[in-house]
């Protein structure tokens, strides 16, 4: 009979940690497997000339704790299905534990149905990476929380909201009278977030359709008169909304403008529109690499944080059954 | 070989419409049937001493078409058992197609991890109707449109928008330029649709937490002076946010105060709160019962909107394999 | 190649064991972790103004051994949302395993259709578990051993037998001819088991609906004439069938009665009843805490064996990956 | 909007009644078939040399509702196999809708853990004849009534209980004074059934391992002196409860001896052992088929009631959307 | 009771035929619909400037009977992703039945591991169309019979083998001697129903690794000394064993030779370099649409069958629950 | 922050390793359990009279890494029900992962639909496995290598291809012009890699029916004159193909005849057909026990080479967590 004298075990062992990069996350994944201090793992991953993607593990995964890390941004459905076979492979070569490390979830911003007939691929999405064989995901900025609901396996939901608040925080000195602009309704409680670290005030812009489809109307609503104003959004895609947001900001007599946002999904010519921009500083993060010829367009005004060394903290976390929470000082 | 002159089918048949109504819509249930032109169906839904839930049905549902209406207000726990039990008790008796029908669907703010180790309790609900059996749902109004993408079978995600927007706007001669206050900033695009079917501006109340831990501070972003103020949210709980926000727009001079939500959940002491408030008149609907001594708190400043003809009709078009989105103007 | 000098591996390695108790069972979990040498784990279980359920673990379960330890007795359904609420907050959290620990499974009556149209609510109960993110299972004395096959799920069906038959065994020498007797046909079997364990006959009580619908008929079926009976079933809800029971022997001239049951439901009047009946000592379990009120109606004639020193043992072998058969002399 | 003229459908349509006929329910399968007035559907149920079981079905069951009739008594792993490839052929088909229907379940023995490191084989089977495509199943008289927990698709669970006892009520007449005997504790409540059907009272047979393990002590518990003894059970396996329970109560002076149930499993030399017993007549059904050979063992004692009228009722109306529950007085 | 006058029902009733197409089929789909003689169904399929696919039908689907057309060829990921998110689609909105009509599956060449480490992408693929909420599937001509396999849901796997054999045995007349060569050892039981069809001989490329890594031995197996010899395949992607089979015909004294696939993947530039060899005829199917640019290489030499009279056909079998296996002869 | 000093992990451990013998396959897992050096797993597998089989393991297996092995072959359906109850045994019972060792799969040669309304049975088979309880499988050379898809849960499909390949190499010296030949065109591809390891041209078999039903043409394609033959296929049933191939070699003027392939399956007088063959000798492996009246059939012509060297590595490494697929040069 129990007596008191259990010896207590360690926690579940799940194997070694394995990285896997996937092709639209080479970068990051090199910089997450050196700051573990072990090597990336080979692998092939290859399209045919049939258009069928290939992927070919060079060692055993047998028993291994196994990330594989991919962004799915823009060519969104290679670099989807390329996890997705990935998974696969690593499920079917007996891995231990397989861990989607996805930095930019695609499809994010499907995850409602807005108006009727229309998906919700974001659950499509997360299903198909059940399917394939993921035990977990860890992924970063989700475009709502909710989508954490969508996943059935358990994951950890990141946020570069502290990457960007501290640099923020670090050039607070030099930012006069700072406001905090969400640039859609959507992010309006991530704002406030934002006007917490900083200790400012909040404005939004407000869209709305007018009697003539083609044009909407810009509100300002709360004040940014003569105030340096941090324009806070958790991805940019065509850059549309940072576009009229500066505009708006500047036109209510904004003094500097600073832009910082998690996804620099950076479509079209987003980046050419935004280089344009009157702004001072653009702040975001690598959960996309963003390509050299990109990035030279802003000249020294594009700050790009990098999520790798919180993200292989977490790795090393997760492998050990540690908690991730505290990280976030929660 | 096919010619075109292939024969039309019609739709899938589903069987008749069987109405089932648990203890927490009773009202709501039997007025849905009615306007259908069909009898509720009979059945016990029974606790018993040990305060186990005991269902029975009266007939055979064998190949019919069974809605099981029960909203998942308070008493929570014992409405959803029942709408559970009551969805199983359907599916082992072989019905052809179950229809969980949910004016209110609890724990619906429970829909994200906004700290570590709580859980996203309205995932679970999702997934525990599914499993008890149901085919298909019907909610209204949830607390975030992702939620729909919570469950993996088909659903109506139907909204009290247009019940609440059109009693306003007949009201709208006698507004005196009324302005829409969100009260929370989790609101803001659903305000936005209030304030264009009534043409009129929005505002927001900006909840923030202080040093002093134990107060927050509250901001009035957006212009009420001498405004008819309707303040708009998906529901009532302790009535918290209501009170606060009637305060702030009085103290920043607004004229007379609207308050309109879709959910009457009135929780603890709301509805004595409430009926103390300097409002004009409280608009809801009977997504949930509202027990008459609590309506009678308000004299004659309570308007409750029934659901029952929308929802009548969109339970016709399921049965029937027609639209429901053209409903909603879509 | 395999030489024959392969060298053997421990058990799985599950992590620590981690104990959370569900309102339902505090005292019983706290004695768990106590005979386990473990303190209990820290979390909220809160159930809000709205009627909604909130948990929240104070530290990380990641890699963890948890135990899930909750009665599913009345409030029914508040203790059994809580256990699963608090077993999908663990899967969220990565557990490496969790166990729910049920001492007594609610709705285990409703285990089979005995007329048409009535669901078998304990499957329902036993998917949603599942769903809930259960990996294994321990309870206590099903209401029918069959329940176990409603699980997909691995678990240990433990039994309080050997604790009320080695007490029975105890003070046999101050029982005068001895005989069992079955309460309820449905448990003959189970009464054979006493009888085996007492070295004492049998008799059983039977119930039959006559034309009247109001009455039953009762009728003794075996030989209680100037022995002492003892009277024995799995659980006492109402108390009425143990009411009839002594009466019945007592009729039947037995001398001395004594009640042996594993679960106390005690519903309603229960304790009321029983108090007032001609019966010498009651023995049962806290597989569900009996209220210091009602226990101290029965005066002194109440003795309530605890079924702690072997659920701490159970978990310390699940642990390690030790057989729990052994344990029950199997 | 609804207005109370909705037109009401006609059930759910499942197409036409196809019945297949595995190699165990021939003649069953046929007799049903010849009721409904439906020609056997003609297939091919082949076992190769290799011991491998074929099936081909001779013409397509596209959106037809299919009911597979199959016993699964001896050999039961061939009957078994022979369903579930049946199933699964009708199943990738496209048929509409397939029902399982299986006289005698077998391994419904097999249905709780009684012992440790054994299995629950009837949820395997359950699970089986899921996974092999069947939506739904008939059976009759489970072991235990628990059973139909083990499924989680819908179904029948029949009985043959009224077949018996309305013909134990046909002969009632010359009956003496008869009294009911539950040859098997487990047996009990089903015992009294019988007793309330014939209004007779029970008697009970205990049987217990005593110290010397090769002996049982065999106990009647009850009154059968003088009287006409109705011995009956679920099954016969090996016919050892049964030439037991006829010895005990001639032993206790029961007049002439009658023994019904519902499954004639007659395993090894069950008939032999069955037909040199001093008893009246035996009354069993057609759940599984008793070879001519061992049929003629009793002369004209072995009366066989057909379910097969009842079965096909139950087809047509499981076909219709119509109740069963009635068929049963229910 | 049943007494052989039951009322023979209709097959079930799965709604009205409903036709979308993917963009990959835009042509078949058009062609299948208008001989159905119905209206291919209007629908948004939109990639967004951030490369995320947006599907949104134009009419209702509920309670109908939809079948989505998407070949899978180059682009591959794309027409996959299209697919996945219509089915997905047309779920969500409630359709009766969802069959996903794939005349081309990609990655049906990935379907199993002839290397340790590599995945089975094409079980992975039929994953994800069940995952997406298909119900049934119509593919043609896979790569191995077996992938129909892969799939749980039911569904038709047809041939174009009849289209293609029926036009060689239209041409018959004129071809000298033929002989039927199988460029892959892997095609050698197709190769034979095409002998049979023509009434020819076989012959085989057999292709051997050498120890120099870089070629390859081709070896004939059988005769084609003065023959027309016909070249078959079920698909022909770089057209790389085409080129070598041709070559190799030739240089054993083959007379004409034409060549005869399903599936005219035609990647890189096969066309070119198939439209350069000396070959009488190319025949293939538009299971895949080759574009004018590249049909104009081959001069008049190749001729395109198209499946959809047969595909219309099926389809209105699928929808009208009769036999589609008679259309082809078995 | 991670800082390249993480400490590396061992593998995944899954406990000690169990090998569990079903009655099909005893002789191979005493030598397997033996080269490990671990003593067999006791446990009773017994048929009831009733033909139930009955499954009781001797000691516990919590937490334990069980192989339950046990062939297919014939008594198929009894060898097939054994397995699938073992390894549900071992799931009830808590292990920590089981893995079916199925040396000879049953029902492989149905894994495809080749004419209309039959059923693809190994794919049932597949799934029967895993709702049992598999984690993981292990097979020997399935009659295609498509088969590995019909299962979701990861597993190693080894050959004993290097078996006999290996031990025909080592005969290599004295075989005079060897030439491989396939008895059946579905084999052409496995004979290439015999040609290969023999460096020995290929030629096959070809059958066609005629059009007389009941006789078949064959044709042999390649060249065989003056050459020793050897010829290969997977399994050998009935042996049919096997004698004909005899036949046609030793027409077109075979020198001597070898036979080579890995599943003696050897139905009906298969082995009397063989053992009257002018073959020099045939090799197989023990996948499929041969009975040793069976065996002195052939005199000392029957070589069975052992599988146990080879699968006893493969199931030490998959419990290390160490590659299996580098024991096949892969």
């Amino acid at each position: 009979m129990a007596n008191g004298n259990h010896i207590r075990h360690e926690r579940m062992n799940y194997g070694h940690i394995k990285i896997y990069a996937g092709n639209g996350s080479l970068d990051l994944a090199a910089e997450v497997a050196s700051r573990i201090g072990i090597p990336l793992c080979e692998r092939d991953i290859i399209t045919f000339p049939n258009d069928n993607i290939f992927v070919r593990l060079h060692s055993s995964v047998r028993g291994q704790d196994c990330y594989a890390i991919q962004t799915t941004a823009a060519p969104v459905q290679k670099n989807l299905m390329e996890l997705l076979i990935l998974i696969r492979t690593l499920h079917q070569d007996s891995a231990a534990r397989i861990t989607a490390v996805i930095p930019y979830l695609g499809y994010s911003r499907s995850d409602k149905k807005d108006q009727p007939r229309v998906p919700i691929t974001a659950r499509l999405v997360a299903d198909m990476i059940e399917v394939a064989g993921a035990d977990r995901y860890i992924v970063y900025d989700l475009h709502s929380k909710q989508i954490q609901g969508f996943f059935s396996i358990p994951g950890d939901v990141l946020t570069a909201f502290y990457i960007l608040s501290d640099y923020l925080k670090s050039i607070r000195p030099r930012l006069q009278s700072p406001v905090i602009v969400a640039s859609d309704l959507g992010f309006s409680k991530n704002a406030r977030s934002y006007g917490m670290a900083l200790e400012a005030p909040l404005a939004f812009i407000e869209k709305r359709r007018t009697n003539d489809i083609h044009t909407r109307a810009l509100t300002l609503i709360g004040d940014v008169q003569g105030r340096d104003a941090v324009i806070v959004d958790d991805e940019v895609d065509t850059g549309g909304s940072i576009c009229e947001a500066v505009q708006v900001v500047k036109q209510h007599g904004a003094r500097d403008v600073y832009v910082a946002f998690v996804h620099p999904v950076l479509s079209a010519d987003a980046a050419d529109r935004l280089a344009a921009l009157p702004v001072a500083e653009f702040i975001t993060t690598n959960t996309i690499p963003i390509p050299p010829e990109k990035a030279a367009l802003f000249g020294g005004r594009l700050r790009i944080l990098s999520i790798a060394p919180l993200l292989s903290e977490v790795i090393i976390r997760a492998n050990e059954g540690r908690s991730v929470g505290e990280l976030f000082n929660e």
